[in-house]
């Protein structure tokens, strides 16, 4: 894919969404963000608040003599609205404790953005940059062979906090390539320990009841086999040895998966707080990604009992554990701490699923499929209680934890980074989103757009299926009406209101046309992921 | 209406729902309830929590020397999700930081149940029954003519609580009825200081922008002026003068009609926690029923700006200011507070409507229309932090209401009582709820029941506009699968799942008829509201 029909494409959408030619000379008019560098996401600026979150952080850095850890909990394709804290948890028969406490006593962010799957999520929050930026723009599946490394001419945050002074560990699932060059240890981090595939990608090899046209077939089993796709609990180190420590063999095996990779990173949090370097730890949980099986532990503890649910409540337990270990090693008030999902509930795999009030889910660019649960807690640094519906894409993650490591100026200038620093809307009281907007991009189309609490979407997913989500559905242009939402008076995306108030279409169709301009100097990569 | 039609009518339609007619004689497999008297809802026992409670209630009448004061918050088309205690708030566009204080130091309640619709809701929490039994199956019309006056026979919850020595005042919305012997002061209230009708019944005489074919045309406007609908500000006492304080002549008086009647509300507690007698006060606000308008101090004080959130934001500063006065009257530790919506959110209004998750709207039997916030606050008695996902149905508050007083003794036994005592619930600190299945009529349909986490539908309303929901509805039979959704899994009844487990269906059928069975001795009461 050339990136000038990619441009194109999206750029005709943008021009059809004008009230008239003209106006696409006019000044922005709903914007306030500032563009201060060519191959930097404009932002909003309130000095005020970053003045106050550097205070924050210089008076840590004179009390514990190094800069904060980073502690990133990543949750499988749960819900918004799955935790209590966003008004699921026991209302919907899973309980979350943990998340909830957090939440509490940190700040909950309501409008976080994800992409809309998990490959481009995961790749986009250790690169700062949108998947069609990077090649990754849709999850690795067994068996495809790609044109080139995306990692080869990509700088990841864990290279960057590395040469930071920080000790960098990945546990838990990566689904961001198998093959070397672009395995966590080859990519940056010092450490990793987990499984490179999702659960699916490994229980369809063992549960017959689910695939039996798979399980029960020796010859196709042993074709799935042949992709080379690993069943292996990995652990590598950087520049050094990649070994096996186990390998998933039954659904068993596949159900305590998550039991494992917390025993690991709550003895390696001990170990990590004892040396006198800071450190970066991205926990990836394997649930609550289709297929759950039930924990010995947990089966049947929700109040639902259904897999899905018990999964929830095991996550919830072990984020309570892993936060404790924090405690336990002293390093909490130095620590901080990010909850969230990489994208929306997987809907075609009901009831095995989770819950958002939205519309859509995974691998769409509704609601439902992209805006996820964002926790940000900082025991002793962000205030406790704090809410905010302000924007928060998931790559802020990217810059933020920089400017924690006192490493901004190591980001790159050679290339667009879509992330933004937040780390004053985090740290101050009162801090607000210096994001005014949100690009949402499904693979290589531009989907949509939400700036502020408006949402114009210039392609839209609709499902055929009565009630599945990824299966059977279509992604049509728009019509002649701009899809123009309001999500306060309408968070399920069902009025639109462009064609009613059009005081916005030429002011947001400047932005889209902005954005796809940076793709002229900087143009996207293709890896042989597209179509 | 006969009573013997309307129950052959579900009756048949419980028997449908069964897998086979022999099942009919099965004994119950799910329901864990007893009936311990033919005119009382059957209730699960947990002898432990009523302890619990009761030597609670008895410390504080100690401690106080009087049963405990009752004040109810009744806002008006409220949608489950419009709190931040439920996911909504600043996350939509107006914060209620009132409501939430109150819900995170009290008790929030995320499965309770209203009736459809506004009338049903306010005479069913203060009978304990259902309107299909008093009658009052939907909201009195302008116009509208009664066969019999419906309170003429009925034992109403001011009236019992007076008799017990409560002073009892109703401030606000009342809509049950505003011929003499029908007004809050005709039916057991010692004072009443409020608007008869709803917000639209009043501003439709007004608005001329949204309803020019009657402002605009004197003639229209003279007729609907005929039916004598009041538009005053009404002052009543019982056995007493009933006069006119002022009248709504404008959207700007109807803008500051809760401004009016807080400040009443307000004045009120100071003079009722002066004296030696306990009080109930209900304070029903006429906002945030459509057609709202700006009130002068709330206009654009929602993050949203649109009329309804700026409603919400102005409700919940007055729930604030009301609670304060309890406070500041030094009666909060000694009172009961409850705070809740008459049904879901009016959508045919959008968008001065508002949120709710669910599937539905006012007026239906889905979630949406009959799942309500519910949020119990006691200082010093309901633990803070508290949450339960347990039933709860709004009818309940009048049981409840009773046994705080001690006089549950006074609950008439020649009819039926839908409402179930929950003070144990509420109080004891790991209350559980006494309630297992909730019975959602719409007018003289039994629609569905829940119980448990499962939700039975016998008839269902779907909308045939794409985005409306009152109007341009119908009621139809379910089809030959049973309409069965286990709400923990799926809130938002999208995938039925009745004919995969088919475990509880004889169990459900058999509740459903023995819910009809209750109509034989205790027929239904027709007053000419009814199709």
């Amino acid at each position: 894919m050339k990136p000038t029909p990619l441009i194109r494409r999206f750029l005709l959408a943008a021009c059809l969404l004008l009230p008239a030619a003209a106006t696409l000379t006019h000044a922005s008019t709903l914007s306030k963000a500032v563009r201060t560098s060519e191959s930097m996401e404009p932002a909003l600026s309130f000095p005020e608040q970053e003045q106050a979150a550097a205070k924050r952080l210089a008076d840590l850095r004179v009390r514990f003599g190094q800069p904060p850890n980073i502690v990133w909990l990543v949750i499988d394709d749960m819900g918004w609205g799955d935790p209590g804290a966003y008004g699921g948890g026991a209302a919907i028969g899973a309980a979350t404790p943990n998340i909830d406490r957090l939440a509490g006593e940190g700040l909950t962010l309501t409008s976080t953005y994800s992409q809309p799957t998990c490959t481009p999520t995961r790749s986009a929050i250790l690169t700062g940059r949108l998947p069609v930026r990077t090649g990754l723009t849709r999850p690795i599946l067994a068996g495809d062979t790609l044109a080139k490394n995306p990692w080869a001419d990509e700088i990841s945050l864990p290279k960057l906090l590395g040469e930071a002074g920080y000790t960098t560990v990945l546990t838990g699932k990566w689904h961001v390539g198998e093959a070397e060059g672009m395995r966590p240890q080859d990519i940056g981090f010092d450490e990793y320990y987990g499984y490179y595939p999702a659960q699916k990608e490994l229980s369809q090899a063992f549960d017959k009841r689910r695939y039996p046209d798979l399980v029960l077939n020796p010859e196709r089993l042993a074709m799935l086999r042949a992709t080379g796709a690993s069943e292996a609990l990995i652990h590598g180190f950087k520049g050094g040895e990649t070994t096996e420590v186990s390998q998933i063999r039954s659904i068993e095996d596949m159900a305590e998966a998550d039991r494992v990779l917390t025993d690991f990173t709550v003895a390696k949090i001990a170990e990590l707080a004892k040396a006198d370097k800071p450190f970066f730890l991205e926990h990836a949980f394997m649930k609550v990604h289709a297929d759950n099986f039930p924990s010995k532990a947990f089966e049947g503890k929700s109040g639902s009992k259904y897999a899905y649910k018990d999964a929830v409540v095991e996550v919830d337990a072990y984020i309570g554990e892993i936060v404790q270990a924090l405690a336990d090693a002293g390093v909490l008030e130095n620590t901080f701490v990010f909850i969230t999902s990489d994208n929306g509930p997987q809907l075609d795999a009901w009831p095995d699923s989770g819950y958002t009030p939205f519309r859509g889910a995974k691998a769409s660019a509704w609601e439902g499929g992209v805006r996820v649960p964002g926790i940000a807690y900082w025991q002793g640094t962000i205030a406790p209680g704090r809410q905010s519906d302000e924007l928060f894409d998931l790559m802020d993650l990217f810059n933020t934890a920089l400017a924690l490591a006192g490493a901004s100026d190591s980001i790159p200038t050679d290339r667009y980074i879509d992330g933004i620093d937040q780390t004053a809307f985090l740290l101050a009281d009162d801090g607000r989103s210096r994001r005014e907007k949100v690009y949402i991009w499904s693979e290589q189309d531009l989907m949509a757009m939400r700036m502020y609490e408006y949402k114009i979407h210039l392609k839209v997913v609709q499902t055929q299926a009565q009630w599945l989500d990824i299966d059977m559905t279509t992604v049509s242009d728009v019509g002649i009406a701009p899809w123009l939402f309001n999500l306060y008076i309408d968070p399920k995306e069902e009025y639109p209101v462009g064609h009613r108030m059009n005081a916005w279409l030429a002011s947001m169709a400047a932005e889209l046309k902005a954005h796809a301009a940076t793709f002229k100097k900087y143009p996207p990569k293709d890896i042989g992921l597209g179509q």
